[in-house]
């Protein structure tokens, strides 16, 4: 793809700041996790920016911005790049703006931490409870190298979600700090139902430029596997842990055979043929009570325990972080190239009974559970992340609408806009935003289709294909 | 009352302990809140105990409890009195084993305290916080003089239950330390499932000598008052602000019109004519979240926001801790010595309905509404603390009953008894541990129906009454 863009103008204009255009490295910078689906594998494959951007601070975002606008270059903004829908691949190429130097940790307070987008989260966690013993809320599982803005960006929930729900959730985000997209670029605080205007928008109507977040007590979560003769078992007792409100737990997630036995390389030895799992992270305080649980709630079996293992038995293997929620997807498919997944949600209060009549109602082989409990407007009930083996496009759009037909809603992870990942119908709030902040729609282009499409009909049942990608242009 | 105890006897083998025989001093140490009940008022009022024995460790309760096992004495132990049961009063005479004196905090970690059970919640929150942004999890509205060892005794939940459940859940005790009535006292220590031997047994099956709670993040907690038009929105409000799983709070308690307007003095210039209000407390952090939530909320108007207001206005006013739980009783009482209240539990998912519908059964004058929101098995729920306007026993156990047929299980707080107050039923872990540790019957006599009369029928209706409190016998 060649562009009519003016790269040597931009480059005049942002000297002194950190420009790379070696085409490696912008190759390397203009993607993300999307490889995860096969059907973004194949239309996001040729993505590639122009020029990455490396700002230091908020006064150089708005120099490359101004510059940017001017010259009607594309900006797309990008953190550690872990996201797995193409939310920061520069579709129509232009600048892809790294954010990953504005990561300074700026305060620490009682329940807050203010920082800037580019902070790793398990950087922020290190520093707050170095500071105060605190620490996120919530986290995904690429928390060793993900963003704080590209969550915010892009992320619902994760790690921390069985305690707080997700980031859509009032409170889970304090404020953010946003730069517009206008010839002079604004820059604005967002605070309460402001905030919805930037989250989970990939950065179409603004550009994060610093964050506050509300922190949470740390402790040693102690990772604990437990094992059970199947799933439904599985899926009952976390369920029932979820519910038990005297005990502390940051993760709970079940996981059908015989996934931990194909696809976990360093736990297999420890899990049975045929057994399906829960992976459990458990506060300290909370070890007599959880026994007490697990023996009373019957044929649950610990198979590992981290805190009665010697630190050397440990060594190599990774934490029940690395293997849940999109981790457990990536460990399937460094195995097993043809796996991929979907995202589901099982609604309180049927989850169990939904749970087990979708996984019914395909071969194991090619649906393979997993969950994540979580709290959803005060209960507690779970997503899916079900491993699929992918045939084609056809059987997986198939699988997804018996999912819909039986009762859970399906989050598309193989689509790259906001829209048909989504709720598939335009977020109001967003556009707006978007009209205000980004009136050219330089911004992240081809994300959002309420913006380049107004008329596309989400109930269509056709794929929104954005024009820059239409294979004629490849 | 003169009883055939050996207090001299007694006085003599406990040479160097601090022994209090005043009956003026005796019989204040021999009472608690049970004067809250009308019905017990009468039938309690003249217990008074022989003797008041303060210990200062374990080893002095040995001695003590040994002493009184071979005498035949009774020993009713009893922490700072703030129960409502009788809990702590000496039916049969005997000893006060006054705990008061063990109150030291001798280790704080992550997630816990471990104390002895004289210890006051408040100052175990104040040493906590101190030492690292600790507090507990839960407490009664009696927190500035309750001791933990009475709350564990006889407590079953309160402010922070909107978190964490009830202390009857797992995980939100620890471990205990607890010495035996017998020939050769033994000083056990109980964790995990033997925990319930002894929680919620009033002392009489075991003393509690040291006590392992865990600990939670700390606070500046804001006292918010909200203001509805009427009852129902005010529940619909508390419970909506329970399921939103992002906004950090400690309390939610929606109160009827005319409570506060008559009963609230310090704040009833605050609270319009004909409003019901919902008391938060709020996480500093959650502001922004919470005026969002109100706002959206509809009809919710700001009254008290102790965050916005100067300290010199809130000088006087009591916290939101002392107009909620039993201190909404409290405050009535002070004002009008005709109201008395009961314990409801509104199950979910039904908790709105049935508050709706049993409200409109009663005059309002006669029961007045006060919820407290908590988690209950991993879903929010309420219970009910509503006031009432006693007129007499017959009239009482009527709407007592009407409760029950309508579907919302009493707690009777106008019962001494542990069965009468609770479930109605024997509780075999505790009478079996009874028979174990207190062989011969002298703990806190007179409480546990099922060691005193086996064969009482708690389907009959009738009210069991110990023989020391037969009127003949007063």
């Amino acid at each position: 793809m060649s562009r009519p863009y003016d790269i040597v103008g931009l480059k005049a204009a942002l000297e002194g700041l950190r420009l790379e255009d070696n085409p490696a490295l912008v190759k390397q910078k203009s993607r993300d996790f999307f490889w995860y689906s096969p059907i973004l594998k194949s239309q996001l494959d040729a993505v590639v920016g122009d020029l990455v951007v490396t700002p230091r601070n908020t006064a150089e975002v708005v120099r490359i911005v101004e510059a940017c606008h001017r010259l009607g270059i594309p900006v797309t903004p990008r953190g550690s790049g872990t996201g797995n829908y193409g939310q920061a691949m520069p579709l129509s190429g232009g600048v892809v703006l790294n954010m990953a130097e504005m990561r300074d940790i700026t305060q620490i307070g009682p329940g807050r931490v203010v920082c800037g987008p580019g902070a790793i989260m398990a950087e922020i966690d290190a520093a707050t409870r170095a500071h105060s013993g605190q620490e996120l809320r919530m986290h995904p599982s690429t928390y060793a190298t993900a963003s704080i803005g590209g969550f915010l960006a892009g992320g619902s929930g994760g790690v921390g979600s069985i305690n707080w729900g997700g980031l859509r959730d009032l409170g889970n985000v304090l404020s953010v700090e946003v730069v517009t997209m206008e010839a002079s670029p604004r820059v604005l605080r967002l605070t309460g139902a402001d905030l919805a205007k930037v989250m989970h928008a990939y950065g179409t109507n603004g550009i994060i430029t610093e964050v506050e977040m509300p922190l949470t007590a740390a402790y040693d979560w102690v990772d604990i596997i437990v094992g059970f003769r199947d799933f439904a078992a599985a899926a009952r007792f976390g369920n029932a842990l979820g519910e038990q409100d005297g005990i502390l737990t940051k993760l709970i997630t079940p996981i059908a055979a015989p996934v931990p036995q194909r696809y976990f390389l360093r736990h297999r030895a420890l899990v049975p043929d045929g057994a399906s799992v829960v992976l459990v992270m458990l506060a300290p305080h909370a070890r007599d009570a959880f026994a007490l649980f697990c023996k009373r709630f019957g044929g649950a079996e610990i198979l590992f325990d981290a805190g009665a293992v010697p630190t050397v038995d440990r060594a190599g293997l990774p934490s029940n972080v690395e293997l849940s929620w999109n981790h457990t997807t990536l460990r399937a498919l460094r195995v097993d190239p043809a796996i991929t997944y979907l995202q589901v949600l099982y609604p309180f209060p049927d989850q169990l009974a939904l749970v087990d009549a979708i996984h019914k109602r395909f071969p194991d082989d090619e649906v393979m559970g997993h969950l994540e409990f979580v709290r959803f407007d005060g209960r507690i009930t779970c997503f899916g992340l079900p491993l699929i083996r992918f045939t084609d496009a056809a059987r997986l759009n198939a699988i997804i609408r018996i999912h819909e037909d039986m009762g859970a809603p399906i989050f598309n992870p193989h689509r790259y806009t906001l829209e048909e990942g989504g709720m598939k119908q335009t977020d109001d709030v967003q556009l707006a935003f978007k009209r205000e902040a980004d009136p050219q729609g330089l911004l992240n282009p081809g994300k959002m289709v309420a913006w380049d499409n107004p008329d596309f009909d989400f109930a269509s049942g056709k794929t929104y294909l954005y024009p820059s990608l239409e294979p004629s242009r490849a």
